[in-house]
């Protein structure tokens, strides 16, 4: 049996908390906010779980083996920080840390304890990132060309960070998880136009072996987009997460060089054959993420979504965040 | 009574001749092509039309008062200035010329002639196109934020220049005609994949009111996609040029800065309202654009796409290549 | 302060349940199902609440002012009528009875007590239903030329009834609501492929001023449709209850008769405008509707969803049901 | 080869005369119309085409082997039969003829003439109407449980007919040739708001294995739909035309009774898996039904969509039209 302590129950802690309750092995112990009202919401649905308004209490609990941190960014390192110097385990929440070197110390000291970090990289655990994970796994797509992402909505979901900062995360995690890729470079554009946060921006990613990645987020976006296009040498697939029923679809379509001789000649022919939209999961993401943070720290065993995860994710974060203070300049990371 | 002579009859040329004769007090006197196929094919569809393999004959023709020029980009430049030295009105394919350097000789050559130059930017002529200019101009949208396109699909059109050359003059032309703004960076990144030509890139423009455009075009898509959304202060529209029937969509959508005053305090507000798709004109693009170079060259005024929008069009280009072979480095324009 | 008994919490209970609870001026007093198992879900989501798995209990209890039967309608008739015989104002889930005699009897005991029934048509309470009802008391619309509705989906919800009990209640409920024209005879056709009961069904209803409606039901049907087409005069209008965005779509589309002089000449002209999509409310409808039930017993007052409004569905789906019995033959009513 | 003359150069003459003329072994000698203006089109396109305004020239010229009839359906009976009493063999615009007793009587003077009869079911000659009876005849839908089409739009594209005879034959010839089904009854309901010719209809067909069809068509649609969905034991498919890319959809969906026990326990269950979009050719449909034409002709063999195949069609609008008239009253067939 695992206790929890969770610090944070704002927008997403609820989720957590709810999560993490009905996992099995498992037990929330204590749920921490600076709002009273927060806490009484805590109270009313789950009158059995002790609250608290002083992180400490958590942090220091005799009864909590780890401890969750579903805080606004800046806060995750010293509280992290506190929790794995108590000998806790460490939920935290994405992305990991503000700075690489914050994630780089976290990292070292949850060694050094022999305690488990998992940053909430939620999207792996999607059934549909599950099924393109298999595709690549399988050589179904074969050399990867690009992955190329629209997150846009209107809305701004953080007020202390931009939007590369909320919204690419994600999909730096997915394509971290996804491609066996290095990155070389990260090239970010975009512009602020409200609160001098950017509130929209391109990333570019340049791997190793030729796969780029370009991610499009947007808070001022008068439709909400989530759509990534895959591209592979033997097949393509667009993921649309906004798609209930259709969330994948991989096409049968293709590129071929051909052996052309003259200057001008057409080199390239295509292949356009079915379509394909394989059943996409329907389990909460977040429930088996719970289940799987249960399991690593009952085993002490090294989640994929490690510390180190969440340190490569804050390390092209911080390059992106480098590049577009710079209007594009490149980042070698 | 306008005469013209067009060179080249292969994927776009057919189009040119069909719409130049269809259009009042213009006749098509004479087509060029190098192969003897398009030519049949021109005399079939046009059994009184003069055709050449010899494209001198049409630059020099005494019968002729301009002259299309309809062929590959890296000639556009010599066919371009011979008519104009030999006292011809010029109708140039979109991108205009391969270098600022050549499209600045031939804006120079044409006023020193007095005579026009037309850059076939067929996108300004589409009923989409006017009703935004429309909106824009009206203030509908307010203040601009960005403009956001995606110009995606499977397939090679042109294997003589790169995707950023063949598919991004459209977006450029269009920004360019659109926003009275002035562009100060550019910031392009890619790939090649196939054939040492980029086959997918990203292109930032910076613009001096803080205006941003971001344009994704990619020749190994699995869909077609054709989508641009644009972002203003009062209302927000997306532009999908594949939709038969609602191509624009204006949505009464819009952000609010408000006056907090504790940090971390939520400064934005949102506001969301009607969904609003306005009737697009369904004439043809090229019809109206013949008819306009036919009325230009009759007046001897200059059009709005004149040599001058070609060449801005080309300075982006330029700078776009540029910062594309440096992984992203911002140019200057 | 109301207080309402509940029968009956299987598939739709529970959302009375919670709609009820989070009413102002009412309170969930009891609630009663035959399934131990449900009434420990009551207990757990509302530890206040008494559980009881006799009817009796709840019928007769002295403190309850109000029952609301969410059972299978076979048993509506028996319950509502001992929970108005008790004093109680009932509120009935759809459809009202099995039979037009037992609507008939209800309807005439409620008077006679001086009671209220409501009828659970929540359509009735939703953005779209309400913004349709505007529309067409406007006038907006003009004379309306027909309803045609596309109800399907894989997924019998109910296995005593066949498909048009379970479906048409809503559009039946939406037509007698949204336009004031008078049914003169049902015509159903149908098949039943599985278990004996109908699981696809087509009814279109005639009305007096020339108003028709179509309902296309279907429990065999791969894709999840939920379409309805509104055609009049001045305008038509697309209602998709799946767009989560732009559920209404107006168009300024219409048809207009010509004075034509010729046999077989064109006498018809049409008319192709903007399309508009209104903002459409979020709220719950049935939070809606239970406020408006709380409001009703609370005053006295008749609602519009009373015991009537139920009557004349129950006189649509009988007929429906005696037509579809004879292959089409169709039914005055 | 085969000299063929066209009788009617309207709406549809320009593309049975294209696709005539294009196709090998066969020459369109002659086209028939009584428009001085019509006539000129012709000449302007087909230079080398002879032309008339009388019909009897067609009819009785020695160097035409077979009369297309592209006339107003009123007119299809004397044509063709002039046609054939004249020896030449007929293609007749659908539908075939006004009355089912025509019908039989151009089958019978065929007969006895030994000619051929291809009445136009143009869409036996897609690429998805061709997918779809492959996938019938493979077994991969399992036994049909129903033909679900809906095919609206504003547009009232003859005023001589209601929109049953423009519309339904489509689907009629489509469920004839796909479905190996005897109809057994037909029941059609509709409401005229115009000209006195109904502008709406939905006619239901009972098959005697307990197959369906349902065909909903409308002139007074704000959107243009063209979906059919059809249902089998095994798999159901989504046919919607307007798709460029994906126009059948099949679904690894069904349904499975289980032996329940109890009276109301639940004896259905569903499966839902993965969903397939196959390729389908692109070819034109009328190439391939002219091609097709003179092959039967040259060769002397009965074509699939024959007289026969037209009458049963015809059979099928007799039924629908007198139950519609009878507000839905069965009609057996």
């Amino acid at each position: 049996m695992i206790r929890i302590g969770v610090i944070g129950y704002g927008y997403w802690g609820p989720q957590i908390v709810r999560n993490f309750h009905g996992a099995a092995d498992c037990e929330v112990a204590v749920v921490c906010d600076r709002s009273p009202k927060a806490l009484s919401r805590v109270k009313q649905a789950y009158p059995g779980v002790h609250v608290t308004s002083d992180p400490c209490e958590v942090l220091t609990a005799t009864d909590v083996d780890a401890v969750a941190v579903v805080t606004p960014v800046w806060t995750h390192f010293e509280l992290a920080k506190a929790a794995l110097e108590n000998g806790k385990h460490v939920f935290v929440e994405k992305p990991f840390t503000s700075t690489v070197a914050q994630a780089e110390q976290l990292v070292d000291l949850a060694i050094e304890k022999n305690l488990q970090i998992m940053v909430d990289h939620t999207f792996l655990f999607t059934g549909a990132v599950k099924k393109i994970r298999q595709l690549v796994e399988e050589g179904a797509l074969g050399n990867l060309y690009y992955y190329d992402s629209t997150r846009v909505n209107l809305g701004l979901f953080q007020h202390d960070v931009n939007v590369i900062w909320d919204l690419a995360p994600h999909d730096l995690s997915i394509v971290d998880h996804l491609f066996n890729a290095t990155p070389e470079a990260v090239v970010a554009t975009g512009q602020n136009h409200l609160n001098g946060l950017e509130d929209l921006a391109y990333i570019t990613i340049y791997y190793g072996n030729k796969m780029i990645a370009h991610i499009n987020v947007n808070w001022l976006s008068p439709v909400k987009v989530r759509t990534t296009l895959i591209g592979g040498e033997k097949k393509m697939l667009v993921w649309n997460d906004l798609d209930a029923d259709e969330k994948i679809k991989i096409y049968d379509k293709g590129v071929k060089m051909n052996n052309g001789q003259q200057v001008h000649e057409l080199l390239v022919s295509y292949r356009s054959g079915d379509m394909y939209a394989p059943k996409i999961e329907h389990t909460e993401a977040l429930a088996e993420e719970a289940k799987y943070f249960v399991d690593c720290v009952s085993h002490n065993v090294r989640p994929m979504n490690d510390g180190v995860a969440g340190l490569r994710v804050v390390t092209m974060l911080e390059a992106a965040e480098k590049s577009l203070k710079d209007r594009g300049r490149p980042v070698t990371v």
